[in-house]
């Protein structure tokens, strides 16, 4: 059985190492692939985004996702059954909707109050030790999630308000959803936007970031640019994104997520 | 058989890797933990107390340990049995000492000599890959540990001195063993030395570091605390930390492992 | 089957966590071995260097290796055999050629072109994802090279222009390869170079770096070394490097890859 594993813990402590121990200690034979522990820190929206954008190319099993600011309050943990046969685990905080939905939607949702499957003394700041890795390990097992904790509404569950692009007649408002390692720059936009207010690659636009104006280029890809040349493009997660080829457009417009980033042309 | 795995050899270049590679050369079915590899450089200490705290959230199995400052020099390498049935393999240099205690003391200690369980030729700076990641492969696969060198008296092995806090009528002198991802400042300190001095839940107390001072509170969680407060709780370790509920504690108070950190009280 | 798996992706992203995903929902049995994610983004002599120097240490399977800034454009995707029995999968760039004479050779070259076994939509900027991780995944199958597309000329790839140094009777300009993260600084030289030119363990040099001048002593180890001496030694991967015993020469020197460092010497 795999057990998919995103987090915000980062990689120089120790956490998803003791998280991994954890997991081994109970279900031996439980494969762990690790999405990535590199969300910023409680960064719940970049956490969701991340884990619902990588879903469709995971095997089925199961997804704990830990982005946790709210660890030690009443925020209840959560066993989502997805309609397509997965199962996720972690905080009700909004972080594993947009993947259950990505999945088929919510077909049943448990709270995780047994303990009988929780490492004990459960600590008040590491539930994703004391708690949802546990509960993944024993899941794994096959331990069926009615086990775990009762049952919820899933209309009950903390939902996150997705940042939504304005579109205009010459402009479009969009936000900076995420920066990768390479610079690109995603943001809450498809491409599918960018065909309805009638851009097509080789137009151009004009991007106004904190103040600063720069020309672009729709491009299919970078390979539809000049080295320097800024680029809008349709990046691998379909979300369009903006880049510089050969360079990182984020290093250059000093870009951030959750910034607007407007998209300005003549129609 | 499982293989726990920490080093300050950091993610950004092959040296772990490489360490994976030689012990899957050896003992395909081993299955490593990576626990972490993001100990500060050459810092036995932290690797040390890392090791330790970790320790009883890891499956039994093999420990290896490689923070190593003392490579190419005459310090031994060891493997060490616990009492609970553990292995630890790693430099005498102190790092490997807290965790064996953790796992019960040492039950059996041997030098790590046998160049048979070695790959050749084994280079002057890298016995992560020449000598304890194969050692720890060869102890997968069943090779016992006094086949790997001769028996030491556990007595010799070298030992750290772990800081002690200071513990007054009105002040606690205590010293900063560790900075995590968070922003959480670890201190040499446990909950139940602050019952002690009487300090519990809601009492004010004084931190003072680097000739600058604070008020903070005590308490059980970060849920105690309102944002932007400065909280003194028990971390998921059972070490008091310092925390600001919803920032960064190190980065407010440019805090550093090693340092003093001084927590006044009226008594 | 082991699949080793070097890339500029970096672990803070989701780029590493999908392919193993990919790669896990292909081949379930499949074991990974992540070299480093580490390369500098876009370096493909980085990679193409780190891929060789580790080669040896792995064990035999499928090498998937992915620094690619020409993704996109008509730069041909490769599945290389080498003459001992590996398999190196990547794209046509010259970073796999350097690890695959190490391997003795390419043996048979086939392009990656066959989409059945791709993941689609094969995106325009992410092949690491869509083709390398699945041809890799279906290679562990047990699917022979020559069904994922034509055979090439060998002589026909890509191929790297390796720095050499040059070497005269008082001087080696050098140029450095590698900064690892304790600032050792990789030079292109071999031992055997030092030993040719007259230099051997003792011996005090001057090295030139952007302008500065520092003496440095020829050493075994950098136990030959009192703290704070800088060192010429062999590395682990049998290049000489620079070091500063106790600390890290590529900080006090600024040292970057790249940079050409001179070594003078009376002979």
């Amino acid at each position: 059985m795999f057990i998919m594993f995103l987090t915000d813990f980062g990689l120089e402590d120790d956490f998803v190492g003791t998280c991994h121990g954890v997991i081994k200690g109970i279900a031996p034979d439980a494969e762990i692939i690790d999405i990535t522990h590199g969300i910023s820190p409680h960064s719940v929206l970049e956490g969701a985004l991340v884990l619902a954008n990588t879903l469709p190319y995971m095997p089925v099993g199961i997804h704990v996702a830990v982005v946790d600011p709210g660890v030690g309050t009443d925020r209840r943990g959560l066993v989502l059954e997805s309609a397509d046969g997965r199962i996720l685990v972690g905080p009700d905080n909004g972080l594993l909707l947009p993947a259950a939905e990505r999945a088929g939607g919510v077909a049943a949702a448990h709270e995780l109050t047994n303990r009988r499957y929780a490492v004990e003394p459960v600590s008040r700041t590491f539930h994703g030790r004391d708690l949802f890795s546990p509960a993944a390990a024993h899941l794994a097992l096959g331990v069926p999630p009615e086990q775990l904790g009762p049952a919820l509404d899933p209309a009950s569950l903390v939902r996150l308000d997705l940042p939504e692009p304005y579109i205009g007649t010459s402009r479009i408002r969009a936000t900076i959803l995420y920066v990768d390692r390479f610079g690109n720059i995603q943001l809450n936009v498809r491409r599918t936007t960018l065909e309805e207010v009638g851009l097509s690659p080789g137009d151009q636009v004009e991007l106004e970031l904190g103040g600063d104006r720069y020309y672009a280029i729709v491009a299919r890809t970078f390979a539809d640019a000049r080295r320097g040349d800024i680029i809008l493009y349709e990046d691998a997660y379909r979300n369009v994104a903006v880049a510089i080829s050969g360079g990182s457009a984020a290093a250059t417009f000093s870009a951030q997520a959750g910034q607007e980033l407007r998209i300005n042309f003549t129609s």
